[in-house]
């Protein structure tokens, strides 16, 4: 796989920065991860603004303007097509150091066997580790090196995801996850201030629940309310939403074939593939 | 300078790390900081033990047991010193792929004009940003990429250093150092669970201090404590006890002739050199 | 209804307090409510000392000895014994005024039916308020007017309690009960620090629980654990334990005839009945 | 001194109330704190309201209406009038049992030297008990029974009050005052989220300053900004502004002849007894 590297496309092993100048910055390493859609990067534009967001926190500016990611962008999915998937799972990184600049590395885009997932739905369960709330940090800063995603990925066990609360016992999200429940037929989600990122797949799930008339709750959700919610789901870049079967080792549902998450889950792909501003400067 | 990177002595431009390596992990990239004294690693038992502590919490193993880790030391030391300073501020880093191991990356250390900071004293101001308690996080855990460190470190302006409060408003530690408060003939600092690294060099200072028959206090430090002290100082590794002159902007102390900070200070090099845990495993 | 009021013993419709003496000290009304087993107090001794130390908290000490609280909650329970009920609840009440000093307000024990409760177990919801951690507040102090109580009990609807998280989103306590968690054989119970009052009744199911080398958990307890458990219960002094049916809508459980919390409470009132430490100072 | 109570004006030993009323609702006896100017009552309306706010969270309502508590005030300051105190402080108190109702005890306004007070300042100290946040409890809820209010009266000493930090280390209020802040030529004051009651006072204090352009800051306050501050005040219904002279021993200010705390205490007077708001309904 080629990737975009300290200003160069470089092949995976060649794909090298130096430790001196990362190491001691490594904790204002902002990024994104964006899939592609028939080879279309998807949602760029607010990826894009989300990094430029994170980066203002450590006064600093994208290395690239908009134009020239997607420029960058489209010239690395052309090059990897040929031999490589279809589809990509791209990581557009942000480091601090100049030589470094933005860096996109490329990877196929993982698709776990959809009709199991979609039809019968994952594991999740609780991690013991705490995410702070927006009472501590700001929640919209997407950066590496958190140590509660770090501590929590290595119990993952059999678990599709972990989700995370925060000091206050109100539920997050997922490592790379955000979650959402079912309550006599509304869609309720924790709001950003729990400590949430404002995840692009999240934001077209609640834009698609708003068109279909869904009524919404963004708001602190109690860890408890995700064992008494009628249906949850999870959703995340590379799989949209992904139902949940059983948390911890309650079974919620036996099946996905009807309910909300049914409905959203086939309508999905439709709606994002035709939402303008999910294609925003992409031709 | 030479660095011990990917298992091979190189210079600081040959210093490099697979991206692809390294990113994803860069939750769980642990380091220590050490400092020689004369050419010889201070306090590197202790650092090894700390190191290998936070792996723990990653299940994962320093890459190096105890006595090649010296030997390594003690090799870049003596590789070193020749064109270099004599003294060195060493990063010890751990990265969770084989094909990195553990790094040594060696720096000439350092050192501000003593005389002004040891006689006139630094200025310390608190951060805006909170860092998580003990409640929240392990307290102990060493690892790059905490987000409140990295914003903190945009706003130093003329600060030595700046202090974070955690989420109960009590006082943790700076970017880089730990504090200590004097008040009424006694050493105050924010023990471990309100969120403190436990610093090699804090450690020393409380055994100097127990040594002394200073009482000590180790526990929940208010804020506000910080502005009725009769003196503060902060301490770490490269410079040991530095006396703070000004909080904000409240002159705390117009000169540290006398007082308990500078009976610290003064005892404080030739206790460490000669205590014997400081320089267990080295020759 | 004869009740010991301002140091004499009164109707029910003369035992009145002066306003302009109670009503600035309000907040350090302690009292404790003590049941009669067959007209003899229980547990009397400990509530007693529960009483002492809420006291301490206000600088003050009960204006009774233990043997005289003792001879007077005789003289009531025979005094009243003739047209009232055999068993009593007794509430014991010391205001800070000397000429208030100690009250003890005679009560029929008012016994819901128990074969439906013990039977078939009791519905218990959430409250939306929150009771603060032994963080904020010390847990053991027993007043009237803790505004969490209050609001929290125009809420009851058709639950027999409802169950205060604190402010870390951990499980407490009912507004006169505490609650318990069977799960994977062993006995979980929030610990005190959690914001827990130290019940009399509590203590004794521990006691019961060690005695039958059930292993038990004193520690934080998660919202959610209440939802995963494989059997609830609650205690309370007039009714000892009452096995919970439904938390919210969930139903729990379908009947109560095994598991741990028949055997505790088939077991219960044989322990509390024999066992010294219930009985120290009554003959 | 006359009271009104259980629906009749009695002297201060007949005030009674019936003790097995009373204590069980003790969490809900509402109540406000009135003094007069001139013999008039002092934003008699404002203290309704807020009573009927307090109240509406018991689903209760005030068993007087605005109009019959403004009569029956008014008697009570003629019927006291004669051998009493020319300006009287009105508790008006709301019991949830029927046959106590709405009680009014009246007090002679004590009135400390206004001398010393207002030229020499007071000293404050912090209190070691947290009053919950506005996370917590709602914080406009005025009862009686607040266990850190009552914790904290005992520590008093030498001090004219102690100001209580909330969980997260912010200040909120005194245990009968607010506290307010000069720091740059602005007032600072603790937002109501704070965990502040909405006082009057504070109230008129922040009309005064807006109506004088100076710039006001309601916010969290870090307890620390007590120590960094230029001036601080205290304000509370008997006695309006009182500066403060010393926080814990650290002295802030040598005298009060001028700055903006002098400037609001000239003008404080003269601005609410002009000012329609506080008089609505008086006539």
């Amino acid at each position: 796989m080629l990737n975009y590297v300290a200003n160069q496309w470089k092949s995976d092993e060649e794909s090298i920065i130096n430790i001196k100048d990362v190491v001691p910055a490594m904790g204002q390493v902002a990024y994104e991860v964006v899939r592609t859609y028939n080879r279309l990067p998807f949602a760029l534009k607010k990826h894009y603004t989300r990094l430029k967001n994170t980066l203002t926190f450590f006064s600093m500016v994208p290395s690239m303007d908009f134009e020239e990611l997607a420029q960058f962008i489209s010239e690395g999915i052309e090059k990897n097509s040929e031999k490589n998937a279809d589809d990509f799972r791209i990581r557009i990184i942000q480091f601090p150091s100049e030589s470094e600049g933005m860096c996109l590395l490329f990877e196929k885009l993982e698709m776990r066997t959809l009709k199991d997932i979609y039809e019968l739905g994952v594991r999740v369960s609780l991690s013991p580790y705490l995410k702070p709330s927006g009472d501590i940090m700001p929640p919209s800063l997407k950066v590496y090196g958190s140590s509660w995603i770090t501590l929590t990925k290595k119990l993952m066990a059999d678990n599709y995801d972990l989700i995370l609360l925060n000091e206050k016992g109100n539920v997050t999200e997922g490592t790379f996850t955000n979650i959402f429940i079912i309550k006599n037929e509304k869609l309720i989600t924790p709001d950003i201030e729990s400590g949430v990122l404002p995840g692009v797949t999240r934001e077209n799930i609640l834009c698609l629940a708003r068109a279909m008339d869904i009524p919404i709750e963004e708001r602190n959700v109690k860890s408890w309310e995700l064992f008494t919610a009628d249906e949850l789901f999870l959703s995340h870049t590379s799989m949209g939403l992904v139902p949940i079967r059983k948390i911890e080792d309650k079974v919620l549902i036996e099946d996905f074939t009807d309910g909300l998450t049914r409905i959203l889950l086939d309508n999905f792909e439709g709606f994002v593939m035709t939402r303008d501003e999910n294609w925003e400067g992409i031709q």
